[in-house]
């Protein structure tokens, strides 16, 4: 980097607030970000910029950037869901309200306008990439596309008919039709495949979708140790433990991302770090479903490479990762009636860089630094609420949605103070709520 | 009520959605209000209100009315603090981080200020009434006054000299001239007393507090059994836990309110719903300074009248109702793993008509009713994370304090479409943000 060499760039981030490092200023005033195509090529105080251009300018005052929130486990479809069943356990919530909802309501145009729907909530609470998995998978990759959002879209698998599934003997073949397409379509979207469960899918299952993830150089996603019923319901049970079976059928490795991970021992953590697989926290799906709290702390103190997601919106209700922080840091300290177990801090590292690296894409998304992608969101400081900051802890014990103001994905902008950009908005809540109006009348039919 | 008799009122809200009842349609469409002087007088169905008229006309379109929440537990003032101590233990936080700083800054200038801000955070996030607790009290009650906010103001005792009571001898006289004072004052904001707690006040003043609050018919708040080491700290221990110390000094009466009520047995629990006294739970804090989880559901199965409050904003961090609900419903479901323990609709009567029961005013505050005071808050329901919505449950799980467009206090409008009517946020966030500065400078002297 040449301070003094004369540089044009797409876009100029001017006036603009980083976090500082801990302990020093909470916050650093009047820097500058330029970014060119997709990346950011530099970031530092305004001084540095004197001889940098910029195609569009982005005034930055009042205003802190940082890097877009990773979520790294939903099911965005699932927003036609929201607040169905609300304060049940796992089971009857799946078996007795999702599972037959599904069925009856997942077609093709249901993944697409709800994944859509998710992907306006996320974009404007400042998530920038999401790990999402599902059925019909190519209509939720399409919607993220078009809302000009970064995904890894993952395939479901599973055990028994699914929507646009109809024999399970059919899921692999499926799978691997929608990777082979998705590869060819670009880099914004990138495919997976997502085992559901050990409870859902048999151990053979389980090793071809692991086998079809390795052929195609794709994550497999799987729900795994997710209440403490799990091992009861495991098919073809083999080790003690949900991540044991795991272990055994030659599952667990560096590509492989295990969700929830509330029941987990100490050995099932060793083999977890051993392996290096991802582990993805659920902590707002996994109190309202009162599965309990992971293990947290002990995740991190073993190296386990650990991400934060908000899983689907019928278990949570929201797909707001700020919340999710929040609450993240809050629960792990009473899970030990601990206060400094897990500090703020470290829940914004999972949020950012911390889940970069459970997709396997810590080289270039999760910070703000030259030659990364340009995926930053900028965040009203300038609110009662966030008066005074004495730290960035409160970007985790504060901060909200709404403060999010404008996000930039891969270079892109794709909202310009709390204006979707790339799709109509409207359009899309009409959709859902059309959809929504189905699903309320089968459910209450007889009722006014 | 005669719907077809002419009436002139000051308020109309028209076009406005209802919560509907549970299992019935989640909302009520085409629904009015009309406001009269600090009352509502109607509400219903548009088509009664065919020959109402009014003053100002407020089209609701898009918005779900709902009562202002009700903040029953708060230090105001305390937003100087916010974020300066986070992820410590109770005991540290209080002493070697709190106490010092409120010794150092807490001036009449500062609470002034400081709970002007707080009053802007909570107007902006839904609630309309506060139970507030600190030093220089008159200086808060100016303040929610100049705000235009319900509180109930309650001025601090405690066993060792505090901001403007130099002497601890002078307390309980100093909380007297204060009731005196703000009663004269009018009825926005009602004045209390808060006796620390047994930890810091010794039974002589304790004692002395509730013969106060007795005498001048009003309420007496207490923190109370709020952490674990709680008993071994308390100044003349009578009996076996904090809330037997209290019953045998004769402190528990329908008008006491206890804050916390985490570390609470079954005896605890039988005692404090016997003397009708009030119990206020902060989840949010209780969890950030790991204090652990209030057992809830055992209280309300008792028949404990039981509120809902953020606390202040240095343990918090945040003042926001909606946050407090959501965690309060969801880390509830995870103390005994039990999803059904406390439902959200049971959480938004916390949040409203239990807390108004906290405070006295189940009468004329707490719900949404012709006779009952214009607290009445509009919420979005138009926005991407609450579509669809399925049921009231949303209000909890999915909405935020974004979604509060408009407020209306005591039949008077403090915010119409998220702009502050009574007074200069930007003059607030600015003299809040000099006083933080001479904080943080006099907590890193020596750094840059």
């Amino acid at each position: 980097m040449i301070p003094d060499q004369a540089m044009e760039t797409d876009i100029l981030i001017t006036n603009i607030q980083l976090p500082g490092r801990l302990g020093e200023t909470p916050l650093v005033k009047d820097c500058s970000i330029a970014i060119k195509g997709e990346q950011i090529v530099r970031i530092g105080p305004a001084d540095e910029f004197s001889s940098v251009s910029g195609k569009k300018i982005i005034n930055g005052q009042n205003r802190l950037a940082m890097p877009g929130l990773i979520n790294c486990h939903c099911h965005g479809a699932m927003t036609l869901f929201r607040g169905l069943a609300d304060d049940l356990q796992l089971g009857d919530w799946l078996n007795d309200h999702i599972f037959p909802a599904e069925a009856a309501h997942a077609t093709p145009e249901m993944v697409y306008w709800c994944t859509k729907l998710a992907a306006a909530e996320m974009i404007l609470s400042g998530t920038t990439t999401v790990a999402d998995g599902y059925f019909h998978e190519q209509e939720a990759a399409r919607a993220f596309s078009d809302a000009g959002m970064r995904a890894v879209a993952a395939q479901g698998v599973i055990g028994f008919p699914a929507p646009g599934v109809v024999d399970p003997a059919d899921n692999i073949s499926a799978a691997g039709a929608f990777i082979d397409q998705q590869q060819a379509d670009g880099p914004l979207v990138e495919p997976a495949v997502f085992a559901h469960s050990p409870y859902t899918c048999d151990p053979e299952t389980l090793q071809a979708a692991k086998a079809l993830a390795r052929e195609k150089g794709v994550s497999l996603f799987i729900h795994l140790a997710e209440s403490r019923s799990e091992p009861e319901m495991i098919i073809g049970m083999q080790g003690e433990s949900p991540v044991r079976h795991l272990d055994a059928l030659g599952i667990l490795d560096p590509d492989t991302v295990c969700i929830h991970c509330v029941w987990v021992d100490d050995a099932d953590l060793d083999i977890l770090a051993a392996s290096g697989a991802g582990v993805v926290v659920c902590p707002q799906s996994n109190l309202k479903l009162a599965s309990g709290i992971a293990p947290l702390a002990d995740m991190l103190a073993r190296g386990i490479s650990v991400g934060l997601g908000t899983d689907g919106a019928a278990s949570n209700n929201s797909l707001d990762m700020f919340r999710e922080m929040d609450l993240c840091a809050k629960v792990q300290k009473c899970r030990n009636l601990d206060p400094v177990a897990v500090p703020a801090s470290r829940i914004l590292e999972m949020a950012t860089s911390g889940g970069a690296a459970v997709l396997g894409r810590e080289a270039d998304l999760g910070s703000l630094e030259p030659g990364k992608k340009a995926d930053i969101i900028l965040i009203d400081v300038d609110v009662p609420h966030l008066q005074p900051m004495h730290g960035v802890d409160l970007l985790v014990y504060g901060a909200g949605k709404a403060e999010v103001r404008t996000v930039l994905i891969n270079g892109q902008l794709v909202m310009e103070e709390r204006k979707l950009l790339r799709f109509d908005l409207a359009e899309t809540m009409q959709r859902v709520r059309a959809l929504a109006e189905v699903v309320y009348r089968s459910n209450h039919s007889g009722a006014s």
